[in-house]
């Protein structure tokens, strides 16, 4: 049978409970958290987005996109270097290298493709060199590693021993970088940045952070974690997302200007893929911007957080604890975490994806859930109920 | 000194005539090709830009973006897993099979995603996998087939025979895939579809192309070369963007169901990256549906090519001759295809962006001219009478 092989990825996924449905959802700007399932037409409200500051409907940034539009079109028409950088590409640059306390910036089409190109790009940059990364780094991390087929060591999630065994194997002359993440995505614990820094400038190591559960999220301009502990000046390169915090889409990196000069001249993630739409690039700017100014989504955020995670503990609901937005309920079984997502959503309109295999290891299956700025204190109250009900009936 | 192989890197680049400076322009929507080249805010011609078809502008497109905007804000909100699918990606990827004839398709960040990411998945899914890939196939694919580990073959660009050679080294029942494209983006001369054909189906190999720049310019609805071969239902997979034809941004593979089902399934870079932004693939509904309907386009493009390339010919221009809407003038050597490239820009106005190592090998630097649908009969006229002088002047 032709197809065999791929019947058999399909038939292995399924017997292991990992197939993937997506829920079809149309999200309601100026209505979010709520969205309608499309599946039977029901409002929802959305509890699994990283859209975690309702910046996807700020109406400022939505008139910047339409203004855009009728300036300047929907593509950009090219490549950076052939007929794709624009004005409004290079401010956007700039207000990132601004925003992040650096010389420059450099824009990618995603976050993982931001990771994925620039790692590979610093291996071809940097002779002989060594990567050390954090065990729980993102997908796009671990491939942009994998991908620059340079020399790599693991070490153990947030273990500074176990980081500095590593690297002191190494003469302090040697290439060596530390890539490690400010927000971990699935516990949501915070990477351990200043012992890390300490680490780096003792074995003469790079840093680079990535920060795309953070940016927007934490430090008084949104610049993310290593902002708000006043540690940016001391890391060599931070990665973001716009597709977060900020709401839209796109990655970048930002550092010293010859660092992002030679990464932008050699990841070909970067060099063969057409830039940004401006449309896109304006309300990025609309966003950035006014969350260098704002902190009303930020405070909002936190408080929700800190409301949910109170209502979690009086009600008896374990979830990994920690200081950021992520809020995750261990469930440790692909086909529960299924069914309880699924309930969750047929009988209480609650939008809880569940997490599986490869996002998070087999056994660790989870619901993670997201807060934002614009839960209510009423939705709040109303997920733990019906999060009560279900992790008691479906089991 | 910290930032020395990063200096090092810039030097390199800058001694060998290809360090990349951006020429920085805002197109004017309505207006393509026109733009204003912002360093000198003087209206330039662009003459490099993949629009081919000038449907970045398309007032159509440019309505259905603003009211998804309004509709649904900004970003997705996630990944396709975690609350970034909605019915709109759900049509556009109908839309898109329909377009290649094909059962499914599935939706990437970009073109040079879809390619990386779905040829690693097709590695992890079919045991053993020989890949056969065209020694002039685009960075995209090759950083799929690198990535992806599996074992490979160059065959010569376009060379049948050469193919062949390596195809019956092997048995019949292992698993083989040959990579190709339609349209070659440097030389723009049509890879060889029917007889690739032909060599899969005698040693049982997948095929699998890369339409980039054919999808939307060729095929009477505009799904390509191998539809305007009559030929999509013999290839297995094919690769195509909405950054070129379509005026926008985003990439696709189409294929058989199951083929689909399995990419969706295992490729890193669809899991783990934002979904398309709504008004985007609005936008891009609205464009594909547009070119499935409407030849005046295709048939725009093409007489404007037919009329540039005997303008060339008989202002003996030497260019690479093809029966694509691609127009390379092969200069050989970077400085002076820089040189040529800033001269038409500073004294014409004309951007015909340089390209140089790595998009082209060492050597085979050129000028590579892209007509579109909205040049004029005067703008092909001037351009023509500037190459002469400046090819002349610039030596």
């Amino acid at each position: 049978m032709k197809h065999r092989y791929f019947f058999e990825t399909i038939s292995k996924l399924k017997e292991e409970n990992r197939y993937r449905k997506f829920v079809n959802i149309s999200r309601s700007c100026g209505n979010f958290p709520y969205a309608v399932n499309n599946n039977n037409q029901k409002q929802i409200i959305i509890w699994c987005s990283n859209d975690y500051l309702g910046m996807g409907q700020n109406p400022q940034a939505i008139a910047e996109a339409k203004n855009a539009l009728d300036l300047y079109g929907v593509g950009s028409g090219g490549t950076r270097n052939i007929s794709g950088t624009s004005q409004i590409l290079i401010e956007l640059e700039q207000i990132i290298a601004d925003l992040h306390d650096k010389e420059s910036a450099c824009l990618f089409a995603s976050g993982y493709v931001s990771n994925d190109a620039s790692i590979q790009a610093l291996a071809k940059i940097l002779p002989d060199l060594i990567i050390f990364s954090d065990a729980k780094n993102h997908a796009s991390i671990i491939s942009g590693i994998n991908n620059s087929k340079a020399k790599k060591h693991i070490f153990k999630h947030n273990d500074v021993e176990d980081l500095e065994n590593l690297l002191k194997q190494y003469p302090l002359e040697s290439n060596k970088i530390i890539i490690f993440e400010s927000v971990y995505s699935m516990d949501g614990d915070f990477g351990k940045i200043a012992e890390i820094i300490n680490l780096a400038k003792k074995y003469q190591s790079l840093t680079y952070i990535d920060e795309v559960h953070a940016v927007g999220l934490y430090g008084s301009r949104g610049g993310g974690l290593s902002q708000q502990l006043n540690l940016a000046k001391d890391i060599d390169l931070i990665e973001g997302t716009f597709a977060k915090g900020f709401g839209a889409i796109g990655g970048y990196i930002a550092g010293d200007m010859v660092v992002i000069d030679a990464i932008r001249s050699l990841a070909s993630g970067f060099i063969f893929t057409t830039s940004l739409p401006p449309a896109i690039a304006s309300a990025i700017i609309s966003n950035v911007k006014h969350l260098q100014n704002s902190n009303v989504e930020r405070e909002n955020l936190h408080r929700n957080v800190t409301k949910l995670k109170s209502l979690l503990k009086i009600n008896n609901i374990d979830f990994v604890d920690n200081q950021s937005q992520i809020i995750s309920i261990r469930i440790g079984d692909a086909l529960r975490a299924q069914k309880i997502s699924q309930k969750l959503l047929e009988d209480f309109d609650i939008y809880v994806q569940h997490i599986n295999y490869p996002t998070v290891a087999k056994g660790d299956e989870r619901l993670r859930i997201t807060a934002s700025a614009l839960h209510t204190d009423k939705m709040i109250e109303d997920l733990v109920i019906a999060l009560v009900k279900v992790l008691q009936e479906v089991l």
